[in-house]
């Protein structure tokens, strides 16, 4: 399940509306075939796990991030008819799909075929993996990820609003990577005027890869145009053709989205300096401070140069 | 040597304004005698270590964490006499002693007595743990630390002043260790009028330490006293009977004294909780972001609690 699921991250924000799964085929103790859902979102990873497989795929166990689907559709037939059809004996699955053109029936039609299914192997993991698509299923919008790049004492910028550089390059290169997992990428009006972002993914071998520029506006522009996107709301994200949101600045913005309780995610990158007087995350509604703890949990750090980066998910 | 040293931390902050040094006499392989400079500054740490191993020093190695005294005072002899008498045959000094009174003419007794003498071992951590009584030599100033306890967009207290609690009990009871390693705590007049805070040592064992408080004022109070002793500008920590200061608050004391390039080791106590529009850091003269840069060296980390402990200085 390992193995499905890091297959399942080559196309993470890459195969909007669908999730990104992986499969594992696995025969007699060797891998027979694997497949992860192809950029655009056909074929799954069912269908070219098997197809790499062939014949070798009668008796073999199936390991799927996510139960397989039961609805076919122009672009190809429904997976678990593909299983079935390919004589593997076994499915051990991690998640259940919250479609509700499968929601149960994949696993009902593996199971009436005679396949032993297994599911729950992995599914904390898995969550993680297809946190975009299962944030679009239960709340209806992106998983919404907030970067920061801080000095010591959280400042954003310097006063008159310069950020160049907070963060060293091996930081900034791990932000570029982190947005080539985003379908798009948001910054509030002030940052888009100010510096025209090209927020586009500047590391050897993934030029090609260009999110969709997303801009937060109090006011509403005279036409929605591709690119940039304006969005008048946090709220607004729900309507993205994104299940992968970065926010990038400046903090104002951050502070909208976190008032909204709209952030899933802080991308921390931490400076050893310290500023003084610098740009600093404004009010979020804050109550009391009690109110502040128990809201995140750190679920990665590493050093990055001489920074740090402190990755917080939802507590 | 990393004995002396771990034994010379034992009355860190207590020995002022002598160093705080160990000793560690071995024989044939075995410790025969150990020291340590005791509170108040006397007896030294050799005499101690001497007293303890009697007759068993006849051809021992002495480890010691300074250059020993070749001054002798009405509350003893000189230790470089001592270690002559007792017919060590090595010693191994760390650090020499900056002190005009010794500064060379320790080791050059030591030698003409015959005994072997290297000095250099382990002299960054005799640095370290020698960083008060080192800073007082060269600077005539305390070894100042500043600590922080922060929300991760670095603010130290709510917008309305409140701070408890940013973080959790083993961050706070690590901060009450710090000040048991200090001589004097200082805060700012703000927060001396809003809190009147103890500044004690409230952990189990060090109910005795009461580090001298200290108030930073703009103006003048009176009378000085002895306690809370009052000072009106960073400069003037200078004259307080102190080789360690604490800097506790508020927000603005702290860039005062960073404003003032009198802060040698930052102590960040890090919450993973956001505040937004806190008491942050305000101006510490910074021109650029460049100048930030390359001033703050990574020391110690670790993880209390939910909290995480940064240590830096100066790089």
């Amino acid at each position: 399940m390992a193995a499905a699921l890091a297959l399942s991250e080559r196309t993470r924000a890459r195969t909007f509306p669908n999730p990104n799964v992986g499969c594992v085929l696995v025969r007699d103790g060797a891998v027979v075939g694997r497949g992860w859902t192809q950029p655009g979102g056909r074929p799954h990873a069912e269908a070219m796990a098997l197809d790499e497989a062939g014949a070798r795929a009668r008796g073999a166990t199936a390991y799927v991030t996510l139960e397989p689907c039961a609805h076919a559709s122009p672009r190809g037939p429904a997976c678990a008819d593909l299983l079935v059809a390919s004589g593997i004996t076994r499915a051990v699955v991690a998640l259940g799909d919250p479609d509700p053109r499968t929601d149960g029936a994949g696993l009902a039609r593996l199971r009436a075929a005679g396949i032993a299914v297994e599911v729950g192997i992995g599914a904390d993991a898995a969550r993680r993996a297809m946190a975009g698509f299962l944030t679009r299923r239960a709340l209806g919008r992106p998983y919404v990820t907030l970067k920061l790049a801080l000095s010591l004492d959280g400042a954003a910028a310097m006063a008159d609003g310069r950020s160049q550089w907070i963060t060293g390059p091996e930081a900034r290169a791990h932000a570029h990577l982190e947005r080539a997992r985003h379908e798009a990428i948001l910054v509030g009006r002030g940052t888009w005027e100010a510096d025209r972002p090209r927020l586009d993914v500047r590391l050897a071998g993934l030029e090609g890869r260009a999110p969709l520029r997303v801009v937060l506006s109090a006011g509403t522009p005279a036409a929605q145009e591709r690119d940039p996107r304006w969005t008048s709301t946090p709220a607004g994200i729900a309507s993205l053709p994104a299940d992968h949101l970065l926010i990038e600045g400046g903090a104002g913005t951050a502070a909208a989205f976190l008032r909204a309780d709209l952030v899933d995610r802080l991308l921390l990158y931490r400076a050893p300096i310290l500023i003084g007087g610098g740009r600093t995350l404004p009010d979020i509604g804050l109550a009391a401070l009690g109110d502040a703890h128990a809201r995140w949990r750190l679920a990665d750090s590493r050093q990055l140069g001489s920074d740090r980066l402190e990755v917080y998910e939802r507590g």
